[in-house]
This record gives structure tokens, sequence and C-alpha cells, in this order.
């Protein structure tokens, strides 16, 4: 029985973490939970999960969660419940699906009590990968990716050797506005870049994937998982998102994982490595029905943002957290309606080009650069 | 220092068998060499590897051979003179590289002997999977898979439990006639069946490919190397030959291989594992410049050898023993012009259907039966 402190139960990633427990109770519960401010969907989760420990984002959705439960027990709040969840002390996995670098200190803190990290939170490698991976070695803890690609790589490295390993390739779906040229993408709005043609996401992710800064961030994710030098990462367009991504070895022998576009999948995988548990909804991937899997090249013109990402993380320092908190910080106003699509590049090239680079930044510096980056965004912008 | 003892050094799989040796000087050695009749092409290979023990098919051959060398060392010939090879006492890697059953008891041999087995010699375990097997697992040897298809496979399940694979699916490139319906193979010729799509091969293989019964044979043997049974195992047809094969886990996810068609590949992988070494003309797989890659259906009444394999091996006992002898001696028939290209499926058809099934046959009852067998297509067909 594996018992689990879930970090963003009521996101994407979060129910369907629930979905994959709830599929396999003798082998998965959840100890503890940490959620945002939607207390029916959270008292829902309590009632059918019965976590001993649970977090909100603020008091208020702690009134309003005490209200709606029969037997509330104590409930943390804000940055210091989502470390509460994540050190909960009977928990031995801990799932990181929250959004933002805030997932970054809860993670560092169940790392130094032991615990397994599923890290579906990419923000939190790409701010801090340095303190995340120096932690997982100080403390012998397993990293296990949850995005699709990472996993995919993970489950690809099996068996070998990191030495033998020659290139990482990435395949990306192209997101919503693969088949718009730049000029094209003047006047998107929020509603055109929220649907994304392969995969059922949360509206950061979603729209990080229309920037294709979700490809950006996760190249950096891998380069730190690991530990793979930027030059030996690619990324290949693949419109179908059924081939997840490659490992190529030195030996010019390719490893890739596929299956159908299902955020369950690597979830349980991180879930239950390394074994493998049945899947509860398996749709069989037979080729011979898809018919043919297409790559192209990907146009670091056309998609500015990833060419931004490269740069930030072959930089290094604290560059990568400046990339990260500028995006998230113009991906919010997106999202608000507060600037256009094109702005949140604009907004993330101008932030890179004012910082002066911070050599291995401690968590301190981080903070505060991510603080500060926010800050400068938000001026910019307004 | 990998000490080798090569059988089949002058076939297609064993001449690049060499060229890897050749591309790592300091990983390789050629211990001992089997080869059949072109004395010229065996002189030159034991000048440039001085391999300290050698056979070649016959008297003849050896007398040629003993002209054509300096100083020649004693010469083995024929059934006997493989064995000598495959048990030469300083190889610790037999490559099982000649062409049909001929190859099986030489591996047996050296199993006993406790060295590695690269097998490139389908038929060693069509033939005889349950004996080789269980000679296997005797010994505790290493069987090595050499075939593109199950070298993929193998490399795909590192790292991975067997109880956790749900299927095995083989690619196949359709062979030389994949784009002709069956009614068109009517007159077809030995040279038009000798043009494979992608692969460089032997001529037997080329055949075997064409009549789409080398799937068949690679079937039985994926059976036995990862003891599947044959209903969790699917062939799907593959024009590029770029994806050597996939395998299904049983949580969803599927891993394949991949890269460039070129034997020497998985001959090197064979070679190196559990590790790898670097490729000595590598030719990096870029997706993006292969643009697509394609999947059908593989329709068992186009492609009837295929059939008759699948049948064959769900019957097991003497019956795969009798489809690979007929299917051998009916081949043989076909490349010397002496029967047309679908009277090799109505041989190996006919032979099936005459034979009383033994369960569990030795080694001397293999022996008899494919001898029979043999004599039976030759009657039949003359």
């Amino acid at each position: 029985m594996k018992r689990i402190a879930l970090l963003g139960s009521t996101g994407s990633i979060g129910t369907q973490t629930l979905e994959v427990v709830r599929a396999h109770p003798s082998s998965f519960t959840i100890e503890a939970l940490a959620a945002g401010q939607n207390a029916e969907k959270i008292a829902a989760q309590v009632a059918e999960f019965q976590p001993k420990v649970i977090s909100v984002a603020d008091d208020k959705t702690r009134e309003k969660l005490k209200q709606l439960l029969d037997q509330p027990p104590e409930i943390f709040t804000g940055a210091e419940g989502l470390t509460a969840v994540s050190t909960a002390p009977d928990a031995d996995f801990v799932m990181n699906a929250v959004i933002g670098s805030v997932g970054l200190a809860p993670t560092l803190e169940a790392m130094k009590c032991g615990k397994t990290i599923g890290i579906a939170n990419k923000e939190t490698l790409v701010t801090a990968g340095h303190l995340v991976m120096e932690a997982a070695r100080t403390y012998n803890v397993d990293l296990l990716p949850v995005d699709s690609e990472h996993s995919a790589i993970f489950q690809c490295l099996q068996g070998s050797s990191a030495s033998d390993v020659s290139r990482l390739i990435l395949t990306a779906s192209g997101g919503t506005f693969r088949d718009k040229a730049r000029a094209d993408l003047e006047g998107v709005t929020v509603e055109d870049a929220l649907k994304h043609p392969n995969w059922s996401m949360g509206a950061k992710i979603t729209i990080d994937s229309a920037t294709m800064m979700n490809k950006g961030l996760e190249v950096i994710e891998a380069h730190w998982l690991f530990d793979i030098p930027y030059d030996q990462i690619d990324v290949v367009l693949h419109r179908e998102s059924i081939v997840h991504s490659f490992v190529e070895y030195k030996d010019g022998s390719m490893i890739c994982e596929l299956g159908h576009p299902d955020m369950r999948q690597p979830i349980q995988y991180a879930l239950t490595y390394p074994k493998r548990l049945e899947f509860a909804e398996k749709k069989k991937l037979n080729l011979w029905e898809t018919g043919a899997l297409h790559f192209e090249k990907m146009d670091q013109h056309r998609f500015h943002a990833l060419k931004l990402a490269y740069d930030a993380g072959r930089e290094g320092g604290s560059m990568p957290t400046v990339l990260n908190a500028a995006n998230e910080a113009a991906v919010a106003m997106f999202l608000d309606g507060r600037i256009s699509f094109l702005a949140i590049e604009e907004a993330i090239e101008a932030a890179l080009n004012r910082h002066e680079r911070i050599t291995a930044p401690d968590l301190a510096t981080i903070q505060a650069v991510d603080e500060e980056t926010r800050a400068y965004v938000n001026r910019l912008m307004k």
C-alpha cells in the first residue's frame, strides 16, 4: 500500500491522480491532500479519500470547507499548508501536481523527509533544478517524472546506462496554434488558446503549449532530471501525441514510448514504478488503426518561446528562474484578459534581458528573483 | 575483450559481424570461424582476423583453403566442424549466423560449454525452441537476439518485468512483393523475389521475407525467446522498417526501438550487451527528415505463410520443425528454379498436413523429422 500526499488535488493532474487511486484501492491510499479554493470539490475529495492532513489556499476556503465537512480535521492553509501536506508523517510518496514555482519549497521539504517525489510540477525543476537534484542526491530519494514526455524518457532509460545516451528527443504536439503563422497570432483570444488539440490539461499548461513555452520548460526539466546537456536535447513536432518522447543511444538505436494521450498512464507509472499495474480503462493502441505517425522539424523562429527557454537553460544560474516567473506572471495576465497572446513572449524576453545572471542561487535568492520578476512583468505590462 | 566464435562468417550476418569487430579492435576478437565453400573469402577473413579454429563446409573447400593460406592451421569440416568452432575453448561468445536448422546442434553444444549465444539463426529456435530454452536455463547462459525485431524487443524489455508485458508487436516491411496481390504472384521469378525494399540480407531470408514466412519464423522465435503466448504476439506492416518492433505493457504503455535499417546495429548490441558502444558509421535518425511512419494491418489471407507459422507454433511439438524444414527445402528448390514462388507455401502446407504431431521431441527426433520432411518436399515437388 502506497500512502500518497497529493499537492494540487483539484487540478487536472490532481483529479486524474485520484482516478488512478480510485481504480486501485488495494495499492494506493490518499494520506494527505492540498488544494486551492474550490471548497465543494475539496469536500467531496475529503469525504471519498479520507486524508489525515488537509490544506487549502486560504482562511476563507478553510471556513467554507469546515461547513461542508461532518467532522473537519485540522485544515492547514497557504505555503505552510502545502509543506504540512508534503511532509505528512505517514505519507511515503508525494505527488507534486500544483501549478507554478510554489511547488518548490514543499518538494524540498518532502525530500528532506526521504519521501519519493512524483514530479508533475515542471516549474519546480525549471526554477531551481540544481537545488532539487542536489536534494535528491543528498537525501537519496527518487524523483519520478509525471509529464508524459519525461515519463516516456524515464521508461525508455530503464535498464540502460546514462553514459550510453547520446540524445533525448521530446515530442511536441505543436499546441493550439500549430497551424497558425506568427502573424496570425496577433488577435487570438483566451478562448481560442485554451483549445488543445490532443491533451486534456489545465489552463496554464494549455497556454504554455500554445506559446511552446511548455516544451521549453520541458527541455529544462529534462536537462535536470536526466543530466543531459542542452545540445543533446531536441524537440520534434509530432501532431498525433502518440509517441511521447525518444531516447537515442550512442550506437544509433532509439527507444521511444507511445500510447494514446492520457495523463493517467504516466501518473500511474510514477505510482507503480518500477512495476506496472493494469490500466483501468485501457484503450489498446493498434497502430494499423492510427495508420501513420507524423514528424516535422521544430521551427524556433515560429516558436520563439522555445528559443528563449533553450537560451535561459544554457545560461543557467538564475536565468531559468526568471524565465519561469515571467512566464507564470504573463500567462496569468493573458488568462485575465489583460495582455495579448504575443505579449507573453515579449514580457519573458524583456525580463530575461534586464536580469543580471546570478550563479548557483540558493533557495532564498530564487524566491527573491521569482518575486521580483513577477513584479517587473506586472509593472511592465499594466 | 570478447572472444567470438562466428558460425557462418561469409554470409550476410557473418560479414557484418566482422565489420563490427573490425570497427572495435580493442573490444572484440575472432577466436574461431566457420564458413561454407567460398575459399577465397574465407582465406581473406582468416588472414585478417587470425582465428585459432577454422571450419569449412567440406573437404574440397578445405583443400582449396589450405592452398590459399601461408601457415594453415587445422581445418575442420561439416557439422563436426561447426561444433568444433562453437565450442572453441577460448571463445566466450558464439555468434550463430548460419542459415537453417544446421545451427541447432552446435548451439546446444556451445551452451553446454557455458558460452553466451548471439542468435541470428532463427531456424534453430523455430525447429527446437523448447530444447534451446531448456539448455539456456540448465547451463545458465544468455541467449541474445540478433534479428532486428527481437533485438528491438529485447532492448525494450530492459529493466522491465516479463509479467508486465501484455503483447509483442513485430513489424514487417512486407517484403519484396508487398504491393502485389496473391494473384500477381503466379509468375514471379527468383530475380524478382531477391529484391528486398529495405534490408540487405542473404538469399534465403529475402525469399522468406517475400513469402512472409520470415515473419512467421520470427513469431515462433519471439514466443520462445520471450516466453509469450502466440495470442499475445501481433504483426504490423510497417513499410519503412524504421520501427523494429514494439512491446506493449499491461498499463497500455508501449515501448519500441527504432533506427535506420542496418543489421550491424543489432549485431553490435548483442556483442556489447548490456552496454553499448559508438556505432562506427552512425547515420543519425531525425524523424523530421523521415516525415512519417506508416502502419497497416497484416492480412493473413494475403500472407498465407504467416498463418501457417502461427498455426504450427500454436500446435507446437514437432510441427514447427516440419514448418521450418519444409520451408528450407522449398526455398532451396525455388532458388534453384525448380518450383514456382507460390509452390513454396503449397509444399509447406502439404508437409504440415501429412505430419502426425510428436509432443516434446528430443534432438534425435527433431533431426529425423527435419530430414524426413525435406525428403518429402523434394519428392512432392520434383
